[in-house]
């Protein structure tokens, strides 16, 4: 599998992204093609060991900015190394993409470039959470602000196919995030969504609460792309707070230097089992072709991870099981 | 001040609301009237100390299930305790009522006994939670699901009133939760509510995300209640599971054990700033009148704290505050 990677996106391009090429290709079979200014990534690749031929470089003139507009960006940046990155895949030159750069351009130009799959009416993005027994995946994660029915059918089925290839579970269990377990509870949107999801060929095991998110109930959560970055935002913030929080009343109390002294090991366990470098990135389901988004604060882990999951994507087909399941429809 | 006390609503009831009302009574300036079983309530009083004239029986026949939609509780139960305590505040016998027994009920009871103030087309539950730098009003925590922008307007409105008379607070910072900070992030609902927002009589901040919600930048945060119900439930099951996540860790490593016992007072201080029992109540805004729905298993400091914020409100007129500032729209 080869893997296009954007080495400009990110926080902490290229050096860290070139960093994170260079353990993917070492840690598995897989190539990645380096996609941006050739020089600032030839620079970056001299001072570091493991560099092979499994490693290439495509050049492109062009960098989109954070701050800038998808849609201006798509216009006026042709030679953007979001853009090329992503036109190697539709070429055939590279199986998926990936990028630590601006979400919304990626989204954007991923789905203006190669499409989207048929039976599609919206694709979104699948963002892999931790919870007690695990992680789940939480479908739409931002794409999608005001979603009809049909389109929570339908990130149930992507949820599904990803969850399936990725996680190499049977039949994960799909969840409609709402504020009641009874199918009469929850919003028009959900109310309405649950009637398509009850008839669904996967196995929809019915509205979950919020409270009910991080216990393991679920694989895959499925709600509208407002209410996705809601949650997913809430979360963040709340687990940084929690810890703030404790660290603070830790160092109020006579004992708590040297007992947080003793129990860091397993503060730095928590933190590392929650977190997202672990998991990579958030493909956008839907797209014709394989293409994910990682972190903007990426860590090259995080980009070793991510690549790994594009290659395995492409490798099982996962766009291609989602255009299959969603025939049904 | 009077307040009326559904004394059979709530998981350990009439014990713990009993014992609520004998701390309030003794530490506020105020009087409690005990609605419920009167046989109940009278053994409930007959081993505590601290009984005074300040509390009161009124007997109720019946008592509304957690389990009862609230169409049919407003329709069969007509002497139940939550009615009976509503209807004191009709007849002007009581300023305030606190129920912590079936929300639903409580809601549409007081909705149906009370009426809504002119101006308000939708009552909303404002939920205080805990942030860093002390806590928020959240509003709509749940009760209206499919809202219109105006709505959100006047819950800023409430929201507001309310804030300045319970927290003393001259501008209390009102913000609308969505998905980016600048107006045009949103879904349509809150892009268009934003434009009302903007110009309304409060101190509108504008947009704060999910992951702002807990560093303290805003003291109301307004949004519909479904994505509030989300987020309020998000939050509380997160917080737990982290929680149990660190005890984990913790007991995984060889130092751990003794560390935990270190730190465990600081833990504890955790729970307690961050207990909802110190907020007493949700106060059901919007509503002709006072009336506060308590956490199904709070303690009796928590029946005591909301039956203080009871009287407060009362005694502030927070209810004509709110109708005053809608007169404006």
């Amino acid at each position: 599998m080869k893997v296009a990677l954007d080495a400009m996106g990110g926080d902490y391009a290229p050096d860290v992204t070139v960093a994170g090429a260079i353990d993917a290709t070492k840690e598995f079979d897989l190539e990645v093609i380096l996609v941006g200014n050739e020089t600032l990534i030839s620079n970056a690749l001299k001072d570091k060991k493991g560099v092979t031929s499994k490693l290439s470089i495509v050049h492109s003139s062009e960098v989109v900015d954070m701050t800038e507009k998808a849609s201006v960006a798509i216009r006026k940046k042709k030679d953007s190394s979001i853009r090329k990155a992503i036109e190697l895949v539709k070429k055939g030159e590279a199986d998926a993409v990936v990028s630590a750069g601006h979400s919304g351009v990626m989204m954007a130009t991923s789905l203006f470039i190669l499409g989207k799959l048929p039976n599609v009416d919206r694709p979104a993005i699948a963002t892999i959470m931790p919870c007690l027994t695990g992680s789940f995946l939480l479908i739409d994660a931002g794409a999608n602000v005001d979603c009809q029915p049909i389109h929570l059918l339908q990130f149930g089925y992507m949820g599904d196919a990803y969850y399936r290839a990725i996680f190499k579970k049977d039949k994960p269990r799909i969840a409609l995030l709402s504020i009641g377990e009874e199918d009469t509870k929850g919003n028009e949107l959900t109310r309405d969504a649950f009637k398509f999801m009850k008839d669904a060929n996967y196995n929809f095991i019915g509205n979950i609460e919020g409270k009910d998110m991080f216990t393991g109930v679920a694989d895959v959560i499925v709600c509208d792309g407002f209410i996705g970055n809601i949650a997913l935002k809430v979360s963040e913030g709340l687990a940084e707070t929690i810890l703030k929080m404790l660290k603070m009343e830790i160092t109020n109390i006579a004992t708590g230097k040297l007992g947080y002294l003793m129990i860091k090991p397993a503060i730095r366990n928590f933190k590392k089992r929650t977190d997202y470098a672990e998991y990579g990135g958030a493909p956008l389901l839907g797209i014709n072709g394989t293409s994910i988004v990682s972190h903007g604060r990426s860590s090259a882990k995080a980009i070793k991870n991510a690549i790994w999951v594009a290659s395995e994507m492409a490798k099982k087909g996962v766009h291609n099981s989602i255009a299959e399941s969603l025939k049904a429809i």
